[in-house]
């Protein structure tokens, strides 16, 4: 999809959609109403199987709390998205999409839904990616507290109505982009996420 | 590779092997004069597209930190190998293997290697394995602390001579398996790995 430049665009609650931005470009991704989750799965525009790379972000980075000037990395070992802008600061690369599975695992009494990485692998089935190389996206807002002995849990966002993260494209790019359809991510409620592109002649 | 079953092998220093399981058979794998890493990959045998996942693993075991009693877990949310048995306990899954670009990036001043990215490239080429597919692996005894602030750091590995860690296949897999290149993993020195493999009907 060709995002109209400079529009606010709104993902419904439980989809995702596909947004090509250029070298340069600004992707903001607004959280309308607070504590919502958008899974972000980037790709090289000219050849698919360049993904992002949440071991290779962590090996660059040297570390897994990612803010403003942190880069997101490629297996290829390129810098795809660099955060220029972060009012949470809060976000989350460990933890997969949402899935069939993950709902029937974490949710048995609710209805499955196919989660973020059905929506990320329709959103990105039309440039190449196949449902198996979806890898760990990277969780907007998500909030996913680490203790000290490794173990972790999904919590609430921590991210107030109108936060935002913006980033700044690295290379020609896909990005793969959902309103979280999970009941822990989100605090037990679906809400839209909205994104925004500027080119990159504009100050951003 | 076929492996010659309750027949310890080993793994030169700075190469890779791959080792073909079936579902029930066990895997040891042993750091011989200690401090060693060795990089492990699983891929279903049947499907290469189904690939062991950082992400998935995190997700259903609920910790980063894998021992005695995890599962180790495909993209498509299937065990793949489960750790039986860890002398050890400390291992890394949050960073990729060292490949021509890490060392470029890390170890400027040192002659480049193509590490255990290229050492499993080349292993499990013939199961259909493309190098942009290599995810993150298990990095059997890397030493990886993260602090309260997400920031990490590789440090020498505490495994001593003779110590290991025992996998049950849960599917038939190919594993690829590597003995560390990097200098910073196994504390600026390169040693061999050895494994062995149990077939089902032993008592493992």
């Amino acid at each position: 999809m060709i995002t109209e430049n400079g529009k606010t665009q709104r993902i419904e609650p439980r989809s995702g959609v596909a947004v090509e931005l250029n070298e340069g470009d600004y992707l903001t991704i607004f959280d309308p109403e607070g504590m919502q989750v958008s899974d972000l799965v980037a790709v090289a525009r000219h050849d698919a199987r360049e993904i992002i790379s949440n071991g290779r972000t962590f090996d660059y980075e040297e570390t897994t709390r990612l803010t403003s000037g942190s880069r997101l990395w490629s297996n290829r070992s390129n810098p795809m998205l660099r955060i220029v802008e972060d009012t949470v600061g809060t976000h989350d690369f460990l933890l997969t999409p949402c899935s069939k599975a993950t709902f029937e695992h974490f949710y048995p009494d609710q209805p499955v839904h196919r989660g973020c990485f059905g929506n990320l692998a329709e959103a990105l089935a039309p440039y190449g990616v196949e449902p198996d190389a979806i890898p760990t996206a990277f969780n907007v807002f998500m909030n996913v507290p680490l203790k000290a002995d490794g173990s972790l849990s999904v919590e609430p966002p921590v991210s107030k109505p109108g936060d935002f993260i913006r980033l700044r494209a690295e290379m020609d790019l896909v990005v793969g982009l959902t309103a979280c359809s999970a009941y822990a991510s989100n605090g037990g409620s679906f809400k839209p996420i909205d994104y925004r592109v500027d080119p990159a002649e504009s100050d951003g």
